[in-house]
Order: C-alpha cells, then structure tokens, then sequence
C-alpha cells in the first residue's frame, strides 16, 4: 500500500506538471514549472528530467515543452481520434461551403472540451482552440451538448451549475426542449459581441450527443439559415458514420 | 535518490501501460495490459486505477482505453499541434486539388512518425494513420526527412541502419543529394505495390526539414509530374508560414 500511495502521488505531480503548459505558454522554465504544479524545485528539476528521459517532455534551449511523445501515446489510440476522423471529412465540407470556422467538441468534466477546430482566414472571430475549453452554457455546442444528454449527466450539471445557468437561460428545461425540437442551438454573442454561434448534435443509436459540431458566423448574419442547414446536414452525416463505427465514446 | 529512482521505475511502467494501446487494439482488458507492459496483474490493476482516477485512462464495459485527459493535455501544448495547424490548410488544399491522401510527418527516434493524414475516398492506398510510424528508408517522406537533416542526424541514422538502407538504397548519399537537387522524393511500391509516394520537405530558416508532407498516388500515375508541382507548391507555403512562426521543432 505504501507503494501505490506513493505511486499516486507520483503520478498527481506528474498529471499537474503536464498541465502547466498551455496553448499560449507552451514553453516554460523549470522554476515555472516548478511554481505552477506546486513543487519544491528540486523535485520539479528531478521529475522534468525523468519526464524528459522518457520522452513525455522535451528540454529545449529555450526552455521545457510536451515531448512529441506524449502527443503519439496519446493520440494513436484515443477515443478523440476516432471521432475527429469520422468528424472531419464533414468539417471540411462545412469549411469549404460556408467559409467559416467549423469545429467538433465533446462535452468533459462540465466544460466543452474543443477536439477540432478548422480556420477560415478572414472568417469570424472564435475563440475555440484545439484542446481547449469552453463554458456549457456559454456556447451553442455546449448547449446542443446539453439538450442530448444522458439524463443524469444533465440533471448533474445542473445541480452544480444552476445559479449560472439559470442567469443566463432562465428556463433551462424550455430552452433544451426547444433544441431538441429544431436538432440546433443558435446563440448571439455569448463568447464574442460580434459573433453567433450555431450548433448541431452528432448523436448514438440512442439518439444521446457524443459530439457536437458548431460553426461561428458573423452577428446579423443573414446567412445563418442556410448555414444551419448545412450544419444540420453534416451533423446528421457524422452521427450515421459514428452509429455505422459502434460508437466511439467520450465520458462524459 | 531513492525517491527518484522509484519516481524513475512508476514512470516507466505508467509509459508502458500507455504504450500497450495501438490504432488497432484502443480498448484493453487489465490481463492485456499487465502482459503487454510486463507487469504483474496486481501492480497493472493498482496503476490503471490510479491513472484511471486522473483521468489518463478510461474504464469502460468493454475494457480500458486511452483517457480524454490524456488526449487533451497532450494536445494543448505540443509542438506536433503547432506545426500541425501550420501545415493544415496546405494539407487541406492537396487534397482537394489533387484527390489523393495527403499527411504531414516528422523524424522520430529513427521512424517517420504521422503527424495528420486527410484521407480521400476512393484514393489510393495508404499506409499511414495519425501518430502512426513508418520506416524511414521505405517512404518517400522518410527519404527527404533524411535528405534534408542535420549532419549529426543523418550520420547517426546511417550509422545505426546502414545495412537496410544500403540493400534498399545502394549509394544513400547520391540518393539523397538527388533528393535535395530537386527539391522532392518519390518512390514506387515501398510498402505498397500499388502506390507511388511523393514528398517534399518543410524547411526551417537554416534549410533543415522539420517536417515533410506527402501524398500517395497510383502507381505508375500519368498525374505523377503534376502531383509533384503541387506538393512543392505546398510545401513552399507551409516553410514560409513555419519560420515566420520561429520555426517549431521537434526533436529527432
């Protein structure tokens, strides 16, 4: 016992290591690795090394960064890839077509977790990055999400998301409803003043959200019906692919 | 030290662990596990509980598989994402244009290791997946990596593969210097009868390859000359936006 207990604490600071780097400071120092997973320098200097000799991060001139890795162990068999390339040749369509950023996001540990996202130069501002996270109620995927939920998994976000959900939405039962009446969420400047957002379900055979698909347009759009169809459209394509491939699962 | 040798041990066997899920066989029993990373059932069983609980794995009906966590931290900071949203919309346009799989690799540990991989309906046949591996002297992506490496790199890989790349390669240095006079790599039926592989490198400011994009196409493929001038054309692009970026890097 006294093996695994260090072996879990081992793998706590090696958990909070990794997730010191982020998207816009995806190199660090080891004193700010060390400040930011909370630990002693020496410690922090010992486990970069061991991390580095296995190839989980890389040490660089200029600092520490991910290791290349980490990224192929975590990538080759996830159950994120397996839903991006049933995703993407859709994505791309709607990419193509609708001239605007298209993505595809899961919804993970109440947040909406981003597992792709393809630009359009010139299109509307978004602020969704490739593994990054969005708030649920927030955005129009995390709606979408929401309303195809497993009913525990919404009755639990709910409970520990009411006070913000309900300043936002009001009636949250009536705006899911509706939803799930029209298959999209379209909603105005949640993230952005000057964007809307619209999104559709990819969906299991028992008709629950494994993914969404979203596409942010400019406010005022006059586009945004037809751009909903085509989002609808995709969505429906994916989820037949999803439902032909024996559901690749995310938890939720 | 004790402590960081114990450290050392766990995170070689968590490596393990990892590595014993592959594009084909994403879902694991812990028997499959504890044989695949040569642990003893009980030491598989705590370990994959305890990465399990930081959500590194997941534990499903059918198994264990690869967790979203994992997915995302090793997503949100890499270098391989970097380079890889550099050389998308590239990617992207190839495979329009020419209808075939396009990809994108870097050298790795002796191995071309596949960044992203657009597949094409009906195209040719391909080996490559995402975060997938493939030899180096047998792919024409492997052969500019080669070409267009640091001396040290090149020297190193030779001196470890000379026999294999000599029986496959003949004079390797006028290959590649061939390879480097025009400006892209093709080769027929290396790990496929049927196909013909062509490459071109990504180059940093100092006229190494970080990364190389590809394309598969039938063999003997009247279209061979053009697919060639769109892939440079490409490639071209994709080193230009590269060092505007202060060239990302991945290690060799």
């Amino acid at each position: 016992m006294a093996n695994s207990r260090s072996g879990d604490k081992l793998l706590d600071r090696v958990v909070r290591i990794l997730e010191s780097f982020t998207a816009t400071e995806p190199r660090l120092s080891i004193a700010e690795i060390a400040d930011r997973a909370g630990l002693p320098a020496a410690s922090a200097y010992r486990l970069v090394d061991d991390l580095a000799s296995q190839g989980l991060l890389l040490r660089e001139d200029g600092g520490v960064r991910l290791g290349i890795r980490l990224w192929e162990l975590a990538n080759r068999a996830s159950a994120a890839r397996d839903l991006r390339q049933i995703a993407l040749p859709y994505l791309e369509d709607l990419n193509q077509l609708l001239r605007q950023h298209t993505q595809l996001s899961v919804l993970h540990q109440d947040e909406v977790l981003i597992l792709e996202r393809l630009s359009r130069p010139g299109a509307a501002a978004n602020q969704a990055h490739v593994a990054g996270r969005l708030p649920v109620h927030r955005t129009s995927m995390g709606m979408v999400l929401l309303a195809y939920a497993p009913a525990h998994v919404l009755s639990g976000y709910l409970a520990r998301h009411e006070e913000a959900v309900v300043e936002r939405h009001g009636d949250i039962r009536r705006v899911l409803a509706e939803i799930r009446r029209t298959g999209h969420a379209t909603f105005d400047g949640f993230l952005d003043d000057t964007t809307t957002g619209a999104a559709a379900p990819l969906l299991d055979r028992s008709g629950h959200a494994v993914a969404a698909m979203g596409v942010v347009v400019p406010r005022g759009s006059d586009a945004l019906p037809a751009v909903v169809m085509a989002l609808m459209t995709a969505a429906r394509g994916a989820s037949r692919d999803l439902q032909a491939m024996g559901d690749p699962r995310i938890s939720h």
